[in-house]
């Protein structure tokens, strides 16, 4: 029993959601005492109801909405670099049973029970990002618990994600253990550069690759348009599966000259070019020019990074819709997606149909959805599930 | 020119959904003249706006709430076994790139330009579902088209399905073109005998075929319980995929009958036991026995028939959770799905998460999708996506 590990307790009736199964309490339901807002930020707590139950160990951000979240449903849990091997072995045996190759998203935050701590595997080394306080202070410990685990050749923490303001914590990227040189990932048996350390954000989005594999299904024989390419995923796969033709299209030079490499690496470099350009500007320029594709691939970055951005952002996947719809020969594919967390699926999916009409196309969904399997949610926490994915056959 | 189609109006104000692309209109939307109303249920009308615009063709019933549906936006779409084969053959060469084998749902209704119309495809074998008027009408010329196009052993007309009601039509089940005896389905590798002319709803659900490859990857090993088992699609692939044991649990005895054919077929008989009895009954009998296995199944038929039915549907999937949850050895998986119209995912996902913590386990949701793309969407009926599958992994 950690002696110097205090005890919290929920305001009286506030405790309903915390004994759903909820992960979370916020801040207005825990009473803040002196003590409790003087500990540091990401302390491991006790956490009670106003009625003496007790709800198990917490990370504790006296400064943060989102102050308290579930560790361990046992209040003693050690919360050492040893319970953190267990939880973290117990993520990864559920990843080699869902995958042949050691690359993959191995700790998604909650739904793996590690709040805030979000972990990708590219074979011998691993990147790391702490979204919260608790995960920041826990760093040291995380790092021990992984190499005793996997003896990564390198750890990189990729703290550049904007939620870690939300904890008062600054972004970085930085190596934590070894070296990280020449990083790639191999998935649905291709193979891509990752440049973990690199200035931008250039590491690999795990999350689509299962509509990667969908959409490559459907290429062979045809001109494919990956239009916001980042490092090429989308289109190189659809290269390796028998496309024609493959135009990648992106804004940066970083993440093109990355896809020209990838392209090297998988043997389809003659079919393969790339373009630089703001993609919505491009796309229209494309449908002004008459060009048409038989698979199109639209991977925008988040058009809504607020709630307040909601309606831009449903009027930005329409036009986006309106145009790719365009730019798809008769008998072709379409697929868009939307990261935005603050876009649920039926807008999403109502913003493609009207941007689909727009362009005076009919259509059929062939499929709808989110991120793939190493990507769980935790049962609570459904609105987890950001990635929205559309397949559509346009006849 | 037909020239014995007639126009019908719709009534002022009331194009907008028509004009966004809605493959429907209602009765009260259209302008029903002492003609509209002696017109034979499912005639091919033209439609047009009060503002003169053509709407297309149309199939119309006068006694339907969906009075009409689009079947064309050309107003003079012959609409005869010619235009049938052209949709037909379009919706075939959608299914030739997305399959292997000639087994798979050819047709979809509206998602495919033919409203009303389901079709199945078990290699030399089709059954098809007319649910509207229209479709019912036009089965001559669509037997003709397939029989064109496909040069069919069998074509079996498997009317019965409880929305034809909805239109006026009686259920029933016969042989509308050649044999339909000895019909298998052939699936992920698997092959299973399909009744199509028998007593009881005996068909196949291509709906589930990616559920069922998802789960018996993880199956590899385990113990498996498949409920609601029908003829065995999930355990029996289960088997073939390397399950150490398989109990099929099911109220049918003709479905498990079917199911034992299967096993032999696919060579996984000693593997494989099946258990007769009413599956929330018999989950509560195991329960109660501490029984548990390494991957639960469950895909019962719908809990809501009707839009009434859904709280106490919904009560229902929570229950089956929580029983199915419990007996999910610890690092096991769980798959729940629900194919109740009238039941959304969100409250779904709601229902399983509240029983999976009424069994006071852990979770993490894997997987969430509907059904596969030879299902496609229309993309002005989102909500026409019944199939919901859940897979969790419980530690």
């Amino acid at each position: 029993m950690s002696t110097d590990r205090i005890t919290l307790r929920l305001q009286p009736g506030r405790d309903r959601r915390i004994k759903a199964g909820h992960p979370w309490a916020f801040s207005n339901e825990i009473a803040m005492t002196p003590a409790a807002k003087a500990l540091p930020p990401g302390s491991v707590v006790r956490l009670e109801g106003d009625d003496g139950v007790k709800h198990g160990a917490f990370h504790f951000n006296p400064h943060s909405l989102i102050a308290a979240r579930r560790l361990s449903a046992d209040p003693e849990a050690a919360c050492d670099a040893g319970w953190f091997r267990a939880r973290l072995a117990e993520a990864l045996a559920l990843r080699e049973k869902l995958f042949d190759a050691p690359h993959y998203r191995l700790v998604h935050a909650e739904a793996d029970g590690l709040p805030g701590l979000v972990i990708d595997r590219y074979g011998d080394v691993l990147a790391m990002q702490a979204n919260t306080a608790g995960m920041e202070a826990a760093t040291p410990l995380i790092v021990e618990a992984l190499t005793g685990l996997l003896g990564p050749r390198g750890i990189v923490a990729r703290n550049d994600s904007a939620v870690r303001g939300l904890e008062g914590l600054a972004e970085e990227t930085k190596l934590l253990h070894g070296d990280a040189a020449g990083t790639a990932v191999e998935e649905n048996g291709r193979r891509f550069p990752v440049d973990l350390l690199g200035g931008q954000k250039t590491g690999w989005f795990f999350d689509q690759r299962e509509h990667r594999a969908r959409v490559s299904r459907l290429a062979a024989g045809a001109s494919v348009l990956d239009a916001f390419c980042h490092t090429g995923g989308f289109g190189i796969g659809c290269a390796v599966a028998g496309a024609a033709k493959v135009t990648l299209l992106d804004r940066s030079e970083h993440a093109l000259a990355t896809a020209q490499q990838a392209a090297v690496l998988n043997g389809v470099a003659d079919r393969v070019t790339t373009q630089r350009g703001e993609a919505m500007e491009a796309l229209e320029r494309m449908v002004g020019a008459g060009q048409r594709f038989g698979v199109v691939v639209t991977d925008p970055p988040a058009f809504a990074k607020t709630r307040k951005d909601q309606p831009a952002a449903l009027r930005a996947y329409g036009k986006l819709a309106r145009l790719a719809a365009t730019l798809v020969e008769r008998g072709g594919f379409l697929f868009i997606a939307s990261c935005s967390h603050h876009v649920g699926p039926g807008e999403f999916a109502d913003a493609v149909a009207w941007g689909v009409h727009r362009a005076r196309r009919e259509a059929r969904i062939l499929h709808m959805g989110g991120a793939g399997p190493d990507h769980p949610l935790h049962p609570m926490l459904p609105e987890s599930q950001y990635l929205k994915g559309m397949l559509l056959h346009l006849p």
